[in-house]
């Protein structure tokens, strides 16, 4: 079975790797032969051993009838977007990793698959190496899907671990990440929860059954976390975690964030440390599921992308019934509606008088041992905009979410 | 899609209550609807809103040429093995969650839809709802699997848990998950590990390609486990799980027990208490991987039997190649000549003479502080059969494998 790929970086090497060195694994097991057709890049890669299959022509992979399954691990929107649709139009597979490209023209590039009777499969876009898509659109189809919550971004992770583990702070343990091979030079896609907020609303598109855009989802990063967050968090017996989350309420409306939040130590989501990612599923059948590995990385994600490439080869005579259809208006709620409980951190001049303050204000409250010029506190559970409204007279250092 | 199910017990009585109060999300989100044609079962349930399906035939099942879909949820060898039989050879799809058919029987059941171009399928039969059968098999299949461990029985890691956790000791802890209806009232099989080997079998077979049979393995229970050996593990920072366990060695040979195992606290097999259950998938491409949720309970195992349902129906003009062969000689070692670390309790009337006696015998040991009586260490790696004899000359209490 012919397999071309588009994009030759990290994880396209990868794939080119996987295949070629679990060629032998891979026919005995699953019992299908992969060999490469071409490899699309506009760069040139001198002395590379896959030098021989390597093109800038896109149409060498169009027109070749032969290959039948095309991976895309280009990233980005364009020209993915455009030479996807030409891949699924006519009548090959694709194979991505991209999460941009999914979470911004998910349903689109599943409607031409549909159409075009092939698969558009996407494992490796969400949590690198994990199986989540297929557990999450096979296993567990029989049930109504309550809440996804996920450790998504492996950047992040990995500093939050150096913050909550060895007392970093965030400039240093993002220097780190970034020696490290962990974060890019503008590490903003990572670190300000966009990469994480793409993947979010690909498994709740694939829960609701409707394309969730990330362009309306509130999304705040962990730039702004501090080290006093991180030991406050502690006295509360909380570890502070990026959390993408989506959740299905009564009305039939989703709540989708992504923000830091409050994890008790004692839940699986905070034993995801480093570079490892983890994503929570709540169904109404099956109760809890976690779904645990390495979100990113070369082999781990190529791994789950040739996972696909395999599945697509040795059931060529019907394709997948898979995806999600259009965006439905009014899917998504407002999440200052949505109930939630919240962490704050206030700088105080008058410890007493602000705590008097406050109880008058929100009744409830619980409040953490702290220095003498900070007020710390979890607020009882209410809408999140009443609670916001609540705490705005004071001097907020920091309002953190509890998952 | 018309859907039997043969035996209507807990997971039987459970697929039927998914099937009718999910079939509008089913016919939603993953375009079927799936109707029950025929219950069969040899008892009678006056009043049970499916009393109009049951039959006591199981001719009904087999002559219905409409029912494509069988699901078996009779537990045991016979006769579930000649009605699975008579189905997959009949032309008709089958879904079991019967873990004892699928360990003794399943190359041939395989064997079996393979010949007659349908599906036997089992995500239900390891780890209950959590998916662990279609992600080893589909989204790992371009690794080499090098490791599967698993904490895949719910009785057990209950007790375990309340021995931990609580300073039960078994005896207490086992009464306590009778009372609860974790245990049977004859618990042997979970008990004494039976019910988790044929798990880590079913598991091993597929991860190797060969059939792997219970009989075979080394399995010790956890019935012999003291409140002595919790504390002690607890000194070496770890905790005691009941580990199934299948490894693949550098000979090609594949190395299958089941035992109590010290887990260390920070890794996420210790994080997995009461009645869930995780299973640790090590491949070389992806790493590790961790898959938890509910190991048992009605309507979290009759979610993967209705995943299974689910995409047989979607899928039914080509079946999954899905599976593996027949055993192969030679295929396991013995766990005996593997490596292997073992925490060894021993009474003693004489520490510092047993201490010097080791210290001779097997150079290296790590020991813990510990109760006059007790002589309490890990031993060096070593294969397992000589660290066995060189502790023979001791009076061990206890000896558990590191994990």
């Amino acid at each position: 079975m012919k397999v071309a790929i588009m994009g030759f970086g990290v994880v396209g090497s990868g794939v080119a790797e996987v295949i070629a060195n679990n060629a032998d694994h891979i026919r005995t097991h699953s019992s299908v032969a992969l060999c490469l057709s071409h490899i699309l890049d506009i760069r040139d890669f001198p002395g590379s051993p896959f030098a021989p299959y390597l093109t800038k022509d896109f149409n060498d992979i169009l027109n070749d009838d032969e290959t039948k399954i095309v991976v895309e691990t280009m990233g980005g929107v364009e020209p993915a977007f455009t030479f996807v649709s030409a891949c699924l139009e006519k009548g090959k597979h694709v194979v991505t990793s991209n999460k941009e490209l999914v979470a911004k023209k998910g349903d689109i590039l599943l409607e031409k698959a549909r159409a075009n009777n092939v698969n558009f499969l996407f494992e490796a876009s969400v949590g690198g190496g994990i199986p989540i898509i297929r557990p999450l659109s096979v296993c567990l189809a029989a049930n109504r899907i309550r809440e996804i919550a996920g450790i998504l971004n492996g950047t992040t992770n990995f500093i939050l671990s150096k913050m909550i583990t060895d007392n970093m702070d965030f400039q240093t343990a993002l220097r780190l990440a970034q020696d490290n091979g962990y974060a890019e030079k503008d590490p903003t896609a990572d670190v300000e929860g966009i990469d994480a907020c793409r993947k979010i609303c690909i498994l709740a598109s694939l829960a609701s059954g409707s394309h969730i855009y990330p362009d309306g989802i509130l999304t705040e990063g962990i730039s702004k976390l501090t080290k006093d967050d991180v030991a406050y968090a502690a006295k509360f017996g909380c570890v502070i975690k990026l959390i993408a989350r989506a959740k299905a309420l009564e009305s039939g409306q989703w709540c989708v964030t992504v923000s830091p939040a409050l994890v008790p130590e004692d839940h699986m989501l905070a034993g995801v440390c480093d570079v490892f990612n983890a994503c929570f599923v709540r169904g109404d059948m099956v109760g809890d599921v976690l779904l645990y590995g390495r979100g990113a990385g070369k082999l781990a994600t190529a791994s789950a992308v040739v996972g696909d490439v395999i599945d697509c080869a040795q059931h060529d005579k019907e394709r997948r019934t898979f995806g999600w259809g259009k965006a439905k208006d009014g899917l998504l709620c407002d999440p200052m509606t949505a109930p939630a409980k919240l962490f704050v951190r206030v700088k105080t001049a008058d410890k007493a008088a602000d705590t008097a303050k406050l109880n008058a204000l929100l009744p409830g409250c619980d409040f953490a041992e702290s220095a003498a010029d900070d007020l710390v506190f979890i607020t009882p559970e209410a809408a999140e905009g009443d609670l916001r409204n609540a705490i705005a007279p004071f001097n907020a250092a920091s309002v953190i979410r509890l998952f």
